[in-house]
């Protein structure tokens, strides 16, 4: 086996090695039936039992109620950005949506093809710096739902908690990002939506986790077949063919995670890995955080150096190290330290002593 | 290496084992970078040449024009059902349809959300079981395309060409089940699309090869960002993340068919797979095949046996001596054997020679 190195990339990004090494295994022959996974039809009983279980492991992670389904879909969240509104947001309807990103900003685009978009908060001001809280948030009136980005991978933000929002609004959620990445209480959300390729798998699956009434209620209006959400759930997943692979990916990153303790422990790991770089930070005078004390993600550590020479040139140190995928979103440069799930804490303390030495050699 | 069968599923269906010991090295580190396919960023260098190679290599094996785009999208070909018709069929406009089977109708349904869809023939009235030809297709005056799916599964027919269509207008198939299955006369095509998971890779990945004067013409109505060629086009088909683990599956079945001497060879292999099998079906007096014989799928071979009993026997002799997933599509019954680019021809012998077997003991 050939040596591996710490991937800070944010997405699609590092995967657990015990999931990479059993589907080594199941790539050729998976489960005795002397068929891979790739060639397995999704539905014959071998994928079954892959999916079946990896809904199970799905809702015992978050705990979800009976009055929520687990869907695996094609597309993305983009898909999701007009999927959602297609569905939900009438002609002449409102929905409120809280932009603490581009990808929020890609979502409102979407969404006002439909209808209208109240941006209930927005710190496009600051940068996307900070996330909105109390009374920075301002809701319509009667908004169809309130949709936010529950982690924004570019600014390094993150919601601390879900946002509050009027009695009988149901939350719409893009957790790309930071999905399963700590406990969840479902029961504020109508739908979360999240692509697999940062917290749960590889890239082109979808996973979407909705209440059964909103799947049960009528679109707004009358979509294609893929669109429908009923028609993904009353077909399992299976309309047509789903991204068997992707399933199986991420049915093993279950595992992984109710092996690991579930979320619980995974968002104390996900706390204490991101608190090692920070506490760096936050005593550095080299380096410095770009995102709000109160607002920092525990996925995305975003930071920079005192110039853009240091900067590229740590970058550069950190790569010879082993430690790869650290310069920041094109659009705000500087550095940013992906540290999903997967991502382990020995890599998280490489990268804290590497700050740490670079600064006592350049600082 | 534990054993493998002889896999005849319909799809997703077996791929070259040269590309599945490729694909078991790569997911754990890809080309010495010490990150596995899965996990690298879609916009990296590696990605990069993954995607680049992988649209070469497409041209190169279908001989493609500069004058046609390569793109790898995402949601099947169920999708491009409806991407297709909301793209190129304006409202009160008419396209043609070729309904030969469950799969062009359903084509035919998301079309009719968008405008009119002319008939042009039907082989339904007879289950399916022919390709109408000549005469039996009858064009509207002007239609906006004229589509067709070149291949059924189900009932196990195939147009042996291309259907001729009045001057000036495009062709748009669905070639989810014969692509690269034989050499291809692109330029009579305006958009070819196929989900990956019968000849090209593993599910979750379409293959689109269109005209470019189709992709710079404008849409005929506004579609989220998503669902316009232009915007996968222009972003190279990245502009969300995507079937990273798909696109580079499949560039390697590229690679695959290319040393195998690409489409001429390929086609010759496929014909004669094929014929090792109708052989049978033509000298045997317990098994028939379903498919008139000048409509003959290549891809996948539907037969049944004189009685429903003899059938479940068969089948469950096949399973034992390896050779599974010949149970016909449920809406058919009787036997299927799909026999795409990746089966192998050993693969089609043993399954002539156990029908010649079967039909001694129990003929």
């Amino acid at each position: 086996m050939s040596e591996r190195v710490y991937n800070f990339s944010p997405g699609p990004a590092v995967l657990p090695e015990e999931v990479l090494e059993q589907a080594r295994e199941d790539l050729w022959n998976i489960g005795g039936t002397g068929i891979g996974i790739l060639e397995h039809s999704h539905r014959g009983k071998l994928f079954n039992r892959v999916i079946d279980e990896a809904q199970a492991d799905c809702r015992t992670l978050a705990l979800l109620p009976p009055s929520y389904r687990v869907l695996f879909l094609h597309g993305g969240a983009s898909t999701q950005f007009f999927m959602l509104p297609a569905s939900y947001l009438p002609d002449g309807g409102t929905a409120d949506y809280l932009n603490t990103g581009s990808w929020s900003a890609k979502a409102i685009e979407e969404a006002r093809r439909y209808g209208q978009v109240h941006v209930a908060s927005s710190s496009e001001d600051a940068s996307y710096t900070y996330i909105p809280q109390g009374e920075e948030i301002s809701y319509s009136s009667a908004p169809a739902y309130v949709h936010f980005t529950s982690n924004n991978t570019i600014a390094g933000t993150q919601h601390a908690t879900e946002p509050l929002v009027p009695d009988e609004v149901w939350l719409a959620c893009d957790a790309s990002s930071d999905i399963l990445s700590r406990p969840i209480d479902v029961e504020k959300y109508g739908l979360i939506y999240a692509g697999a390729q940062k917290n749960l798998g590889p890239a082109g699956v979808t996973l979407v986790i909705m209440r059964e009434e909103l799947i049960t209620r009528s679109a707004v209006r009358e979509l294609p077949m893929m669109l429908r959400y009923r028609v993904q759930a009353d077909h399992d997943s299976r309309y047509n063919t789903p991204n068997v692979f992707g399933i199986y990916v991420m049915g093993r990153v279950f595992k992984w995670l109710l092996a690991n303790g579930g979320l619980a422990e995974i968002g104390r790991r996900n706390a204490a890995k991101a608190a090692l770089i920070y506490d760096v930070l936050d005593s550095s005078s080299l380096f410095k955080g770009t995102a709000r004390a109160d607002s920092r993600s525990l996925m995305n550590v975003t930071f920079r150096a005192c110039t853009e020479e240091l900067e590229s040139l740590f970058i550069a140190e950190a790569e010879k190290e082993g430690l790869v995928g650290l310069k920041g979103h094109r659009s705000v440069g500087g550095m940013r330290a992906s540290i999903y799930n997967a991502f382990p804490e020995k890599g998280c303390e490489a990268l804290a002593q590497l700050m740490r030495d670079f600064e006592v050699r350049r600082g």
